[in-house]
């Protein structure tokens, strides 16, 4: 609990009205996307400038308080999440774009700009930027950049690191530092834009963003391939990229998830299907339909019952519209979902579907999976519910199994969802301890008394 | 001066035949692809293993003996050159292809692989490997991973930074640490590998690496746009681009360059232009006709007083090959060349080349620009004679004004070639001090005795 004088102080800093305390508001920063974890903060905070974070850092570095950096809060790893109370650093009111620069192909804009914002002031200029966490209506930029966000898009576009030419953050000692520019190409020392891209909010405050954006294609095409078998459908992915074509989008449903979006919002999907593989290529008009009928072509060889190439905008949207009810659907099935982020290399999707079903089946447990097939990294989640000690139980085991299996693939821990509180306990497993040493070596040289998002990433003992 | 009995163990360590202590040995290692620098180690050593690796460095930290790591030597900004003598460890005998991996579009692969060799292995597959610096005869993937590499390419496709997935790495201090992984999509823990990519070989050596890869486009065009002033060449780049074409190549030869390539292997080019500007599209085949149409047309607008559509590879080719001879002219131009690097937002382009103008022509410093204007990225030249005090004053003097105006003009020091030793005199005025002193924190932190590359990226006194 932090002592009423600070609170003072902060008032004087962020100006009264941007400083809460009052236990109903606490509540609302006291969990992240998900249900899985709740813990009050003692205040929030929305500082309006760069100068307002450096205060708030120093003070809370002098008096060893808690920092926890919040955007939209629909981070679903738990790291927006004040473990130890003290200050939720919310940066929402930090939202203007700066500068959108089309000679330049590039756009500045501060860390609480809503990505769905960001994307509508781009389309005005005929930009667009590419990562698409399909929490997009919520997300903001300081939150993609902080946990390096991904979605659908990036298997031809990329991550979000991939866009981040320089960043201005708030050390957690208070020093205001601008690191890397405004150009692609930039070898000036050490890639410290880099550095904090990913760092989960643990090594600075980020408050301004410099972004490459890129030239919206003139055309995209959606098709939607249907499989009796999900493994089939998940071997498709790679048959079709390894053929040349990169579609922006590679999207995988399976059964459970299909009747679950029916269930919510009739579509018209084809509910017996095994999955569903939804693909989206952009580009010139002439380049998406050679590319359509290519994917056409390979999905039917691979054993499609069927593919629907979208005629229409509308029709695209609405396989669009579905494949985002789908994550909504995962997680109101059940009290509790742990929203699995493992990426495993694409060739290996179906050995992965294969080995979910053998976890989860003799477990009784129900899951369901959906994701960016297209990077190999998949969302299976298992319904659960944390307040029924044995049934928790058995879906934390699975997933510990399920992670096993992933990095047995080749895999990794998390491909965009980030470590936060939910992974950390799986750290050990997926990096040598050479690199842990020095992720907290580093941890500690930018921030010596652990004030900024402490409890993340790793466990105290680690 | 080291020790014999070092040179003994070192002997042990990688066999008789892999190390080299004779005079005229060591004078090989002495300089980079520059003649900017010459300094002799006291041993060169080719280990083949990550084991080997380890060992020299856990013998040279115990024994606090500077370590300069090497590939192809092809740097121009200085980063192989042992100024401390000590030994030089040279990757190439590290020199297998471990994996091509079709499925995933990825390889694997010991950092003493040559650039164009791994692309011509890559090309048997229907694959390739995006950056392209022009040093790919000789350059190596370590050192291009070591400097984050570029080249023309880049404007499409980014830099090499953009295709790590993941390293292996002998620290300073012994410890084979594997970092990332094989996904793109990979949030677990700080981004490590992009500590290690562009870090000069201050910080590890790379002893294997996981390359994200492309299909091959099925088809790719030439276009030369011949233009009377050289800044109106430079203002076309971002009127193309922001007229939403990317290219995979767009260079800028200023008449100088033009010339010089004429006079050493006569190409046809027009020798009274004030400049080229070289595009490539790639793509499908109806892609790259519909964007070679438009940049034909966009130049034309801008005032190209001709465009040539090369008509097939062989005309193609020869465009290219010009553009490549034109780094080599420009080098074998003078005693002494400062090539600089400097990076410029595209819009900055023609300011920056009045710029250039305004610094050399009154100082009567013969210059050429040649570079990769579709990211900004311009190489101009300074011809010039260490061995003339007073020419070389004159051309360090402007130099310095160069870096001056790119930075007042928001671009960054260097795009791609490096600090090294070439700019770390300039690092300054480029990066705020809080900034070097992360840098410096972090390379305390995983070489404690300065050992690995000293005296490179900063100055002692930074």
């Amino acid at each position: 609990m932090i002592k009423g004088e600070i609170v003072e102080e902060l008032k004087r800093i962020v100006g009264e009205e941007d400083v809460l305390t009052e236990k109903e508001d606490l509540a609302s920063y006291a969990y992240d996307g998900t249900t899985n974890w709740y813990h009050e903060p003692d205040v929030v905070v929305f500082p309006t400038s760069a100068a307002e974070v450096s205060e708030i850092l120093k003070l809370a570095n002098r008096e060893r308080i808690p920092v926890t950096p919040r955007g939209g809060g629909t981070s679903v790893s738990g790291g927006p999440v004040p473990i130890y109370g003290g200050i939720v650093l919310c940066t929402v009111k930090m939202n203007r774009i700066l500068k959108i620069d089309k000679e330049n192909l590039l756009a500045v804009a501060e860390p609480g700009v809503v990505l769905m914002d960001f994307n509508l002031a781009l389309a005005k200029e005929g930009l667009f930027f590419p990562p698409d966490p399909q929490s997009f209506l919520g997300a903001t930029l300081g939150g993609n950049v902080a946990e390096n966000a991904g979605g659908p898009a990036c298997v031809k576009y990329g991550v979000v690191k991939q866009y981040v030419l320089g960043l201005e953050a708030v050390l957690p000692t208070g020093e205001i530092v601008e690191f890397g520019g405004m150009t692609v190409k930039n070898v000036t020392g050490y890639d410290l834009p880099m550095l904090l891209t990913g760092s989960e909010g643990t090594l600075g405050v980020i408050t301004k963003i410099t972004l490459k954006v890129l030239p919206l294609p003139p055309a995209t095409k959606t098709l939607m391939a249907v499989f009796d078998d999900v493994a089939v459908a998940g071997g498709t992915v790679y048959q079709v990229l390894s053929g040349g074509v990169i579609p922006s989008k590679i999207e995988l449903l399976d059964n459970w998830v299909i009747n679950s979006i029916e269930r919510l919002q009739p579509m018209g999907l084809p509910k017996d299907a095994g999955a569903l593989l939804l693909f989206e290529v952009d580009g010139i008009q002439e380049a998406v339909e050679k590319e359509a009928e290519e994917i056409e072509r390979i999905c039917r060889e691979q054993g499609a019952r069927e593919v629907r190439v979208a005629k229409d905008a509308e029709e695209a949207n609405r396989y669009w519209t579905a494949r985002r009810a789908g994550f909504a659907a995962v997680f109101s099935a059940a009290p509790t979902v742990l929203a699995e982020d493992v990426t495993v290399p694409r060739s290996k999707i179906p050995d992965f579907l294969r080995k979910m079903e053998e976890i989860c089946k003799p477990r009784g447990i129900e899951y369901s999976v959906i994701g960016h097939a297209g990077d190999g990294n998949l969302h299976p989640s298992l319904l659960t519910d944390k307040k029924d000690p044995e049934k928790y139980a058995k879906a934390e085991e699975a997933m510990a199994e399920i992670i096993e299996a992933a990095l047995e693939l080749d895999g990794v821990l998390s491909g965009e969802h980030g470590i936060g509180l939910e992974k950390k306990k799986f750290l050990k497993k997926a990096m040598p301890p050479k690199a842990i040493e020095l992720m907290k070596g580093i941890k500690r040289l930018l921030d010596p008394n652990n004030i900024l998002n402490p409890g993340k990433i790793w466990e105290e003992d680690q």
